[in-house]
């Protein structure tokens, strides 16, 4: 993980990179939050009604998961969210694509070889009209495709329709998995590079954790001294 | 609190007396327990039915709290129980001496002064029968009574009683409040003394936290280990 996002270009000088395991802030904010709320306000929240509804033990992390966010979150004092590139499954696109999907072909991942992009890129879902035009209303599954492709080549749609004007659907796929893999080999191989070198990860988690912590602290002792705890 | 201790005799070179709020591994194994248990295991435990079934707005602490009680004893690998003398209310022997009984006069405090010693004994639970005898099947305010005298005097039962005879009970509850007082009197000089001296108490815990977070640390990491944390 953290070799993907240095691979990504994430730059641990600027950016503070950790786990948040070694921060122990994180678990003692939890508890402070954890003590100021109800079961019923947790219990209430849509994302564990749905994961609960499936489960016939329910784990109690799954409904206390919402205040180790919380922590996660107000520790730094954060005020912007990060933005996401919205992409959808490749198998349906009226789901996100999702690293927790079960269809492993739904989705490509930092660590897939060429062949394998190629393999899952040929077997996304399109419809039954060959010509390659921009219309998430009525062909979604293409225009899925065009958004995976605008995100991988940094192209706008509309240039990548005109450049695909004439291509049938399978030598479009072509070009989506062409722009995917000369996108992603670069950082696969930077992932591999940097997976080796154990003994450097550790020391920007290190570091990361030490940076990471100095500032959590400073919100814990408000918090603590707040509540009474001093 | 911590001049109480102190005031009674705990030896801080002996025991470690710490704020468990200083030390973050408490709520760091508090966090890893909760993510091995289930909601349905909590839900169970009669001390959270019997308190959670009073309330229309249930804490979510009254719920985790169990979590939190293990993790306080598993840090340090506690394999003894503290033993509790067992005295009972001064105003229902059928339920223990509690500092969070509603009626202050059911219990007697550390920092009671004389006059309030005397006052919460002259109104303790007695009956109709004025000899001392320690029964406390059939007599079991009085029973207490001489339980309380016991544990503030340090004679038993039976050379309480011996040394009662002929006494009404009005002058025998005399006799358990000087007893207390005795007792409590040099406790609560101490704590006052101590209470006055913040730099001195603030040394201990500080001492304390050192100490108790090094043998936490150490339990700590071997649980991370265990789950997966490193």
């Amino acid at each position: 993980m953290t070799a993907c996002l240095l691979a990504c270009g994430v730059d641990p000088t600027r950016s503070i990179l950790f786990q948040q395991s070694s921060v122990p802030a994180h678990a003692e904010l939890s508890w402070i939050l954890g003590c100021h709320t109800t079961m019923a306000r947790l219990a209430r929240l849509p994302m564990f009604k749905e994961k609960s509804g499936k489960l016939k033990e329910v784990p109690l992390g799954l409904y206390i998961y919402p205040i180790l966010q919380s922590a996660d979150i107000l520790l730094y004092k954060t005020t912007r969210e990060r933005e996401v590139a919205s992409v959808r499954s490749l198998r349906n696109p009226a789901q996100k694509m999702s690293k927790s999907d079960p269809d492993p072909k739904s989705r490509i991942n930092l660590t897939d070889t060429p062949d394998q992009i190629r393999g899952k890129v040929k077997k996304a879902l399109t419809d039954f009209t060959s010509e390659v035009t921009f219309d998430p209303a009525n062909r979604p599954a293409l225009a899925n495709l065009i958004a995976v492709h605008s995100a991988a080549s940094g192209l706008s749609a509309a240039e990548i329709c005109v450049r695909s004007r004439g291509l049938e659907t399978a030598q479009y796929k072509m070009a989506v998995a062409d722009a995917l893999v000369a996108r992603f080999e670069p950082i696969r191989g930077e992932m591999e590079r940097l997976s080796r070198d154990a003994a450097y990860l550790r020391s920007v988690l290190d570091a990361g954790a030490e940076r990471a912590a100095k500032v959590a602290e400073v919100t814990l002792r408000e918090v603590k001294h707040l509540v009474g705890f001093d």
